[in-house]
């Protein structure tokens, strides 16, 4: 749709990626070239709507969906709009993020923020969205018990989405004690302690499914290793589902002949498509 | 079902698999401790049926599926008895084969050939089977165009499955010249010669992609290297599936988090379940 | 399976049909010839079990699923083992029912109940089942808006199905008052009076979707009368899914075209699959 | 997308829904209130593009797709844009339908035609697409044998069409010798006479069952009588799907607890999406 609202940015949380941008001026293959604004974590206040606009006014708190996609591809005429070809994305090269006093927008993009959410929780949105795609994609729902892989921010808002899907059973497991006791405080049913070390991968897959007490239908592997995916692939009951959602290195060496022989779906996910609506009822 | 038919081996395959236990004693966890009889592939006669057996008559020629499932199982009950827990498989240890002059099978598992279906031919409803199951898995139809990797008798039975199932454009790419014409003979679009070697990759999916001429829907890795399935995993169009049927190394080493962020999904096959009507339909 | 596992009875429920059978002596084509035990809802305690069953011992107290399906057909292969060409169904001529001091039934059809279940609760699994089996197939989940008509007994447990497979809203609607209290006492978020007069409809129609403040994305119309039918599809969302769920005349007269340009699927149940192990973690 | 193609209309067909709009001045709820330009099957050639375009040249041949919908909505954004609450549709008041000189219209809504398809094949696009969309919503495919009530022209697109898909057997019933003896010579493989009458229509179904020989997996009932709807209901097996495509009375009365029980889905269309390029692959 056409940019018809302008908003006065409040709130922008300053994510993993946007560092990286600082930092290396590149991630993958979207290389800076030119000065450019990072965050695409956000919410403001309206100030101006074009004629179009029903559903908006201005002093309306507003959380912001960072992706403006074309609406012409197959991907976005197929329901899938986070594939498009031609997205326009805040903070990805060469366009602005939103970190900045004021942004025109699409209307559509804009979701207006309950009495009861801040700005600051609105702005949340955006990490809970990867959670959120995450568990749609792996199908995540109330037959399925959930192994999540790290228990870092996205392991964290991916296992309250799990929770929010009706998951009746989380176990999460990570490398340190400190990250483990806040999922735990989150609400993971139970937590497993492991290593960096290859070596110790058939133990931990026991304990983890010791864990769990029963078999684990979706594995989350949101930490991106090669040895959180071999675990998350090795954990999972035959027939279950993996989804790939912490990205390390592009190459990994998993054991993907044995999910396959055991019919293991292996998915991943590329940011989110429309889950604001469902983020701001979740919160 | 109770074992209510004694049938009468006319056509038994040897298939790769029965060699391997004949040379290495094992494949994989299955180890041949005491001695067994190989063949999986196989046609009969029918000699003798029990009172149960409505659907079949002494002299009637049958194709055999050989595995018989415990339907007790979650898999079984949820209509994947290829996962069953507990599955008795012709010339899988312990399990004696069909190599045999007669034998005693469930009647619901031999399947009556059509006059124009020879003994042979009812026999390759196995391997075409194999086939049938990753076009499923693999969700291969009219609107799917089609990749397959490795151009041996699992390649081919693949390629002659995803044309039984409509797929309006099929490549097929090999190392070899000869398997190569013979995919062609049997009615591959286009045919891609590839080499061994991996530093080729790069070079050999813009051939591929070329020879597809439009974006490649589905992929089938019929050999299951990681060179092949990294070439079906960066071939494959955002959106897209691949399925892993050949089976090489347990590990591999392939560009999975690419495959991810473009949200390619991987399924994997573990042989087939409730194919042999199909197949006969087919042939 | 086998009928490996002998039960002494402890708890029958009494449904609508094992008393329809009492009084009509038929349902539908199902027609009692000879005396018929009835009752199909029920729990005891393991008395003998034969030697392939290790999931049981004597003493345990276990739930029975009521039907034995053949696990030769097309439905019971293909995981739809409710819609069985050849069911045994206990209380469904010519098969007795389970009012009966003793059982002997097959042992992957009794399921162990949990120390905090008792054997009349286990008894419950059968008519929960019912509403189970409803939310699969209408697809209840966490994204799922709910309307349910009709607020008797299998209104109730499709309402606690719904609320157990996460829907985040659920509306249920009746004509009478006392049901309505009950359901709103067990969790309904909002409830409905309607009447049984068909001149009320759009009146009502607008009546229930104010109590839901929202698009209804699922109607489950379990009451079966041509003004509940219509209401359900009539009120239920473009794109959107109705079941239906209770029996009344087999023929409807229901606005179907008008669903139809809308999109709205309609699906029905028979009986339930699958569903103790998943009502008993419910219970 | 904005309107940024200027299209001369070389071919128009004329629908029924136009004719009814002419005699009518309305079809449903969409009431004709000013002169109103019809047509909405058509094709052209391009004689502007605007500077966004690249698949477009001056000169091109394009068939169009007629509704452009808003891309804000759930619908839209969920891959279901036919279903879009705001859809602007050729000859569906209040806008102008397509039988004009020329006519501005979103790019990627025009479809190059190839060289062996005509202006008047590809105005053809149109109703081939409620075919397509049909035979989609119905999940027609290899598997699937079919059964078409009704072989007017929406009834032989639609048969076309899951040829197209891959359905092995297809069976069509009509009241018209001639309709039929056409469906024939387009490929149907049996071909059944049925009456208006509806105390045959017990007979009738016990006819079109024994023409196809097997489970009728499929129904697509393109007439949208009481009566063909019920024969589709009734006929198709257990666990199949009967898709609604003809529209006729908004109320129908058919045996939809009968099919209900035995999980008959019951799916609708209400126009097409994303079809055009898929129909000129099929032409």
């Amino acid at each position: 749709g056409p940019y018809d609202v302008r908003v006065r940015m409040k709130a922008v949380g300053i994510c993993g990626s946007d560092v990286h941008y600082l930092k290396e001026m590149r991630i993958a293959h979207f290389v800076v070239k030119e000065p450019m604004v990072i965050g695409h974590e956000c919410a403001g206040i309206i100030e101006e709507v074009g004629d179009g606009v029903k559903h908006l006014a201005v002093g309306d708190r507003v959380a912001l969906e960072p992706g403006i996609s074309c609406w012409r591809c197959r991907h976005c005429k197929g329901g899938r709009y986070n594939l498009c070809d031609d997205m326009k994305f805040f903070a990805t090269p060469p366009y602005h993020g939103s970190l900045a006093d004021q942004i025109v927008h699409p209307g559509d993009l804009c979701f207006k923020l309950p009495d009861n959410v801040s700005l600051e929780e609105g702005a949340m949105c955006e990490p809970l969205s990867v959670g959120v795609h995450a568990c749609r994609r792996a199908d995540v729902g109330a037959e399925k018990s959930v192994l999540i892989m790290g228990a870092g921010p996205i392991g964290l808002v991916t296992m309250l989405s799990a929770r929010a899907f009706g998951a009746p059973r989380i176990v999460i497991a990570d490398v340190d004690d400190h990250r483990l006791s806040v999922a735990k405080s989150l609400g993971a049913d139970a937590v497993v302690k492991v290593s960096g070390n290859a070596e110790d991968l058939a133990g931990e897959i026991e304990r983890i499914q010791a864990a769990m007490g029963g078999d684990i239908d979706v594995s989350l592997d949101c930490a991106g290793f090669s040895k959180t995916m071999s675990t998350a692939l090795e954990a999972t009951r035959p027939g279950g589902r993996v989804c790939l959602v912490g990205m390390g290195h592009n190459e990994m060496t998993v054991p993907l002949t044995s999910a396959a022989i055991r019919e293991v779906d292996v998915v991943g996910i590329f940011r989110y498509k429309d889950t604001w609506p469902l983020c701001l009822e979740f919160l």
